[in-house]
């Protein structure tokens, strides 16, 4: 199905977005003459020396494919086999990749029930009765997504008290940071300090959702990591051959602070987007809008009436929850003509 | 490292080549509003289309990464857990994909040895010896690499032998088609020559080696494999959101057969190579010439001061072996610069 | 750590009973000259005589060496590497097998929170959501505990109802039979009332809880799946070379209903057990006695007391939960002496 | 098939005897009263005070249910996802454990070709070349089995030289000891010379093929190692609850060395047999005869005379090569009259 572009945005994903118009020149810039495949290449070189920038000098980038992708290598280099993932029952990696996780680590998920989908300390504490237990999975690692899939943020001080609660049982922090600069640009922070200064040990940085045409980095915190990663990447399938045209998407997002702009601009749109529906009635926000997704409840046959228009999704269709997702390229024209919808139809 | 553009061509890899003018050209027309992600658009639909067109209609095409994931994906649909694959010990799958299908495939690799890497059908006959004893792996699909690791091609008519021998077995076949394009080109056929009308199961058709950015195709031709392959590429990490950027590659190549000049080029580049040292006494092609790459011993030393200039790799260090390749991009004026070095080295 | 002859009977697991005389001495009478290896032998031929008239002709049994093998064997004929298995999040396979089945099978357990212990059609259906996105694992089995993990049992008619409900939406059920005796006991039925004609697909039958040394039956009732089992048995390390001595046990207890005895007796223990302390107001029976096993919640401090004599463990330490087992030799006089510390020990 | 008691005793496998008597009386003896289940009971201690006394006080024995298991789980504790395994190509882990290395390791076997199925330091040290390449499978053990699946036995100082190549390249060595005690028997020393002291980091010591009813060790010498041991056996299905009974079969071999008396035993009676062929033209001796097996080859008619009376089987039926082997309960009788039928066949 093609998107008719005649017909308004969509809101359904960041990732119906295209490409940023930076990004796709900096591909278009790499391609020039030879490189060294797999990341040999000078290209490859810029976008460390960016990780590092952004970072610290501790910080070890590694470019790959998907965010799937970055979630099984970078938790691959915390898990053994018989090891086990404490995390969100509304995690990415455990509801939407397929059961990866299980098959491709081979490790158990403890999930924990959340309110806006944020992880606890408690919930931590709580799943270690089993650790040193030969009949039960050993956790060692706690995995949270920031942005959450609820579209919620954790702040640093939350952060830090989760990488405290884990490292304090002897389990390391992961952040599936497929919406990391989401989060930066809500919280009004650099990058470093939800991550590097915030005690995670390894995260992915998403940039497919800012504005890439497929690109993610596994960042690794702890160095003790890092020695497996090129192993792992190459055997998980994210080792890309002609590896610049990867590693300048996440070059050109880090450059000049564009992942900040794209941020800003889509959480500002789905700001101006539940600033507009607050008076409806009909409509309950689900949770706190702290990204660049607004989940509403609203009447199920006027949410049939809107997808005859736009594109957006039921999150939860009993319950009549949808999520409306804004991108980079939304724009206030987008959302107010999307509101102006929603009223009509709410008032029909 | 970059690779000087002031410096001659790479003969390192086709992997060193960047990406074609045309190819870049379609990603950049895709970049035009929104999409639905994971392949619910329009050019995902294109390249559907396409590969209907080139393989018939019986033909499945999934876009997905990168090599390592196409062979991985494909041969998942193969193979249950306690099965193994017969290929050759050269091929790639069993040497240069990080132990992927043993990991993530779970099976064992039955591997034998070749004469210029190409498996024939005796090879599959001595090697079912354990069908149906427990204590012994399974093998159930046979794989052979269509341009094989050492540049040669099978004929259509070895292909359709291998293809009788593993379904007069019981068995499948697959191909690892990282370099198809090259094997057709050589071949002077279609490209469904030497893969519907073979009798082939399921294959990879290459497009990054090709003149891609980061594209290839999982190819399904027996129509009972098909189901499994969108589950098996979301788990494999293997999915892109943004499909449209990477199905249009694909579309590139086999409009108009760009596909078929790339290889030819490339091709023609590797004779001319491989033809030019015909007279040195010094060195010693390997194995015919049937493809994009030329495998020639040479004196250690003289490897060693031609590698002051160009990039190139041993590919077997003890035995003087080296692998010299060339792309879409490699011009005549290339191979006579790097051929005049070669001839003044070796008479030093 | 040996526990003292002289002390009381252990109410800590059935696992801490000894082997039946019977079955020990059928071990003994297998000890006769050679044998062939690996199941080719007559005590093996005998042992599957026995589970297909206790099952029906259908019914095809694989010895195996214990209970978590005989899940893994048994639940990987039903699943595929990206399928998932619907189950009690109380389930064995769930909690207590290390995670065998994540790293083993690489699939994801879609838990469901139980009342008992013990699933139910709703819980089925409510988890299909997912089938046929790829985007999510696809359950493909049903799998309940008969008993339950926490001494309840399914009715006839509440097994055929999950059965119905799993076969109407392509499911297949699968039950972990470690106590499926002391459930035919409780039920007063035949073992085949609970198996074949409840509609299952395939189960396990445990010996070492009745009183066996090591051993456990994969018993396969629908014929499609019977083919993969001796592959699937010597992969998964629970193939036994000299068979008959694993194969006569679970023979010794299906001859003359000795299961039966075993079982029903030690049901019975249970039930005197909880009879005995109805009275006690500061003891709280947690769910239905229906088996040999009895969740009671006491004072802790009463617990430790009870400890220092007699072997038995908390099921759920914060809230007091106490797990008491009988097995095939306990005896009234173990009961009565049990229940006299009790109520002493309650007392002071 | 019932091998029948009046036939001739089976050359065909170790595993087609029985279990020694005092093995039985072993079991017989645990079987008195409650003990603790898992391996925290007193026949448990007592066999882990007879591995400590037999391999020193650094080694740490876990009892598991069968020889693969037993390689598994030693295996596992040296291997992460993208490892491999440098082993003979004759190798039992490579042929005839069903593809478990591969399946539940998801290893590489990194496999050599041998004389007499002994694997030398110039087969590690050319196998090196992969390290430290992301492409590749990183070896990181070495498994050699100690007596050979061909019968033969690595010296103490053979095996010195596999350590000392193993340890100066980083990796483990490993020993499949599924027939140790022959090893030791037909070497007349301890079994301490031939793993402690021979520099071994974990090996497998096998009691079945020695008259244990089902019984072998994991024993880790390299205490680094210990620790994932009892999770990795439980979550490879190698952990039996009922322990005791597992682990007085080990004690009741390790006790008054039963273990070398049966192997002595059995080693003489394969030497007799291949004595008394030595002097048939048509008959040749394969291998060494260094333990309970002879490899021989002889006609194939005359094979299938042979068979018509005696239990054995072919090892490479193209090229006449049968497998006779010897056990503990094998007579001087058994051995002269298989001996005089032998040479009537051929005379014939």
């Amino acid at each position: 199905m093609l998107i008719d572009q005649t017909s308004p945005k969509s809101f359904a994903s960041d990732n119906h977005a295209g490409v940023h118009p930076d990004v796709l020149e900096a591909i278009t810039h790499a391609n020039h003459g030879d490189a060294p495949a797999y990341g040999g290449d000078d290209w490859t070189a810029t976008f460390e020396r960016h990780i590092e920038a952004t970072f610290g000098p501790q910080a070890n980038g590694f470019a790959v494919l998907n965010g799937a992708g970055a979630n099984m290598v970078g938790l691959a280099l915390t898990l053994g086999c018989y090891d086990a993932i404490i995390c969100a029952d509304s995690a990415h990696i455990a509801t939407h990749e397929a059961g990866a996780a299980e098959r491709l680590l081979g490790v158990k998920l403890m999930t924990a029930p959340t309110t806006n989908g944020k992880l606890t300390p408690t919930d931590i504490t709580t799943r270690l009765g089993g650790l040193g237990n030969p009949h039960e999975s050993q956790p060692t690692v706690v995995s949270v997504s920031q942005v959450t899939e609820l579209g919620t943020c954790y702040t640093p001080e939350e952060l830090s008290a989760l990488a405290t609660a884990a490292h304090d049982a002897g389990l390391l922090l992961h952040v599936d940071g497929a919406r990391l600069a989401n989060a930066a640009a809500h919280l009004h922070c650099d990058l470093r300090t939800i991550t590097t200064d915030a005690g995670v040990d390894v995260f992915s940085f998403g940039g497919t959702k800012n504005g890439a045409l497929a690109a993610e980095a596994v960042v690794v915190l702890n160095p003790a990591l890092s020695t497996a990663v090129p192993f792992l990447r190459r055997q998980s399938l994210q080792l890309a051959s002609k590896m610049r045209f990867i590693a300048t998407q996440l070059s050109a997002l880090l450059d000049n602070d564009l992942w900040r702009r794209n941020a800003d601009h889509a959480n500002k749109m789905a700001q101006r987007l539940a600033a507009g529906v607050a008076d409806l009635p009909a409509i309950t926000i689900q949770h706190p809008v702290e990204s660049n997704a607004v989940f509403a409840s609203l009447p199920h046959d006027a949410v049939r009436r809107l997808q005859e228009r736009y594109t957006f999704h039921f999150w939860d269709e009993p319950s009549g929850v949808v999520r409306w997702m804004t991108a980079f390229d939304t724009t206030p024209d987008h959302v107010d003509e999307f509101l102006a919808d929603i009223h009509k139809t709410l008032s029909e």
